[in-house]
């Protein structure tokens, strides 16, 4: 095998099974996880229900129609697992993969871990595209776990198989147990600049803890509308993260308050977990934001400080170590690469697993 | 400020030298690093000579314009870094960054460290693009180091300072010392899927080592053309890295001692590091591939035992842990994050550095 830069030509081998028709099945047919409500979607991967489309801000309107987290569960038999998907916006950016942004990624079960298989590469142009995640496998029955775009929105997706294999929903006993772990926050929460779906953080962490993640991270909009703390109290969760800090001025933090209070109200014991304002690495150099920063954590600390003397189930967790100190790990300064999301997932894990565990 | 998803947004502050405006100056007119030779270029940041135009294969030459590894360093004191440049193809890739195809990426020198500062992030469309590195830095006199782009050749490139600011070359006594590492190789070596342009291994290490790293991967091409071995030899290097095997099917690798032969003619005693087939993640799947890579990897050894009996200066790598086990490390199967390459510098690092001490 030749390596190539293109996915065809890295992955096209002769195989027994040549002559064999691939058909197409909706995906969404099959388990979805990583959704706060799976009532009145108006998409089958959309992260808000309509009933908010008017009532809350068109940014969080529109990014809430970004899938990020989302994630499709089935187990097939075929040899060679392919998609065909279109996407709402096509969108492009300047410091993300097109397939991070509206891509898809495969993950498979192997014993107890979520193991990479392959992720399906948008084409250029036009919004409908088709890709394979791997060939040639062994033929025997697995688990898997499909991760949806996570800048855009896949309108409908389908999952290719061999016309004879097998393809249905997981088997009951491999579904995540345990309650799900809410996560709000910005652009670095939904996914920002991951390399391919399975890598925004919430979605290693998930795979980590073996525990479904629901992502709502709007990028630039983690500015802490009521109506999506509303949202978020309606779920039963065993943990909710605030990782919104970077989209807030400090004045802004005076929402924070009344943020948790609305979560409370309904879940008086469930911990939630403060992060701090991620590091960005130009701060070391940008003398201006590193002193806004700064002004930021100190408002955060204070808040945290106040509230923690009679709500013994609020945590912080400070964002200063949390993607090392080599200052490697984003794309452009503030947005985290894989390797920033691997760092972070690392530094987060620790204390996370314990608070959920509590919960249990 | 609020963490936005453009730089823009993300980076724009008031500033005492708003009002300032911004010269730019022509890049090539410093020193440029990281090229075999500087003689008889095309174009400033090209990575082979010209004279090979018309006597290499079509697909070496175009690829040998990216300008991989291609480095200018300079100093100024400016508060705040841009870039204005064009790019030769405008490239777009699917599961690679604009800005690690097409864009610039900033380093300064901190003691003995250099750390990144920020990218330069291009523009959709048109292939002219401005951007910005960094803002509000404290004034201070320092030494950068400015990466070309990784898939796509920057035919003229600006750099932006205020306009009371000073810019020069380099001060003569921060300069890498010691001899170059060469390094021949494919996709990955190019440095696919490197987030940013400074992240390809070759330039993680060149940082790592403060020494001058050559990069001549070729996409797709690491197939050990005679032009190229003739090339390399013509450099004093402190070591040769061929890593071009996942480009080589088993018979192609017949090859491989007259490519090393050509190099040993002109520098019987320089170390030649000999880097195994990359692990494809995909592998652990796909049944086909697996066996194909592992007879590669046999046919390799058989040469590196054949040759090594008589030449003490040859090393052997197997990269079967370079990018860890976790198979988190890629894009597609194949091509390396940032995370990979991290993880591969880190893993190749402590044998090279051992091997190029050596020849000092």
């Amino acid at each position: 095998m030749l390596l190539g830069f293109l996915p065809v030509q890295a992955q096209t081998h002769a195989s027994a099974s040549a002559n064999d028709t691939i058909r197409y099945v909706d995906a969404s047919q099959f388990q979805i996880i990583g959704q706060i409500t799976r009532q009145g979607l108006e998409s089958p991967y959309d992260r808000l229900p309509a009933y908010l489309k008017d009532s809350i801000r068109k940014e969080l309107w529109d990014l809430g129609k970004n899938s990020s987290g989302v994630a499709v569960r089935f187990r097939t038999d075929s040899k060679r697992i392919t998609a065909r998907w279109e996407v709402l916006n096509n969108m492009w950016m300047n410091h993300m993969t097109p397939v991070g942004i509206k891509g898809l990624d495969l993950y498979t079960l192997e014993g107890n871990r979520w193991i990479f298989v392959g992720s399906a590469r948008p084409g250029h142009g036009k919004a409908v595209f088709t890709s394979r995640f791997i060939d040639n496998m062994d033929g025997q029955m697995r688990e898997y776990m499909l991760y949806m775009p996570l800048y855009d929105c896949a309108t409908k997706v389908e999952i290719g198989v061999y016309s004879r294999s097998k393809i249905s929903g997981p088997a009951p006993n491999v579904y995540f147990p345990g309650k799900p772990v809410v996560v709000y926050g910005t652009s670095i929460t939904q996914g920002g600049c991951a390399n391919r779906p399975g890598m925004s953080y919430t979605s290693i962490l998930s795979r980590k803890m073996n525990r479904e993640f629901i992502n709502l991270g709007f990028s630039g909009n983690g500015r802490l509308d009521y109506e999506i703390a509303r949202l978020m109290a309606e779920k039963d969760a065993s943990c909710f993260i605030l990782d919104n800090m970077a989209n807030c001025t400090a004045p802004m933090l005076d929402r924070l308050e009344g943020f948790i209070k609305i979560l409370r109200e309904k879940h008086p014991e469930t911990p939630i977990l403060l992060l701090g304002n991620a590091r960005y690495t130009f701060t070391r150099f940008n003398t201006v934001s590193a002193k806004e920063v700064a002004e930021k954590d100190n408002r955060l600390s204070e808040i945290y400080n106040k509230l923690r003397r009679t709500d013994k189930n609020l945590y912080y967790m400070s964002a200063q170590d949390l993607i090392g100190n080599d200052e490697e790990a984003t794309v452009d300064g503030t947005h985290f690469t894989d390797l920033g999301f691997i760092r972070m997932s690392d530094a987060i894990y620790p204390l996370l697993d314990k608070i959920v565990r509590k919960t249990e």
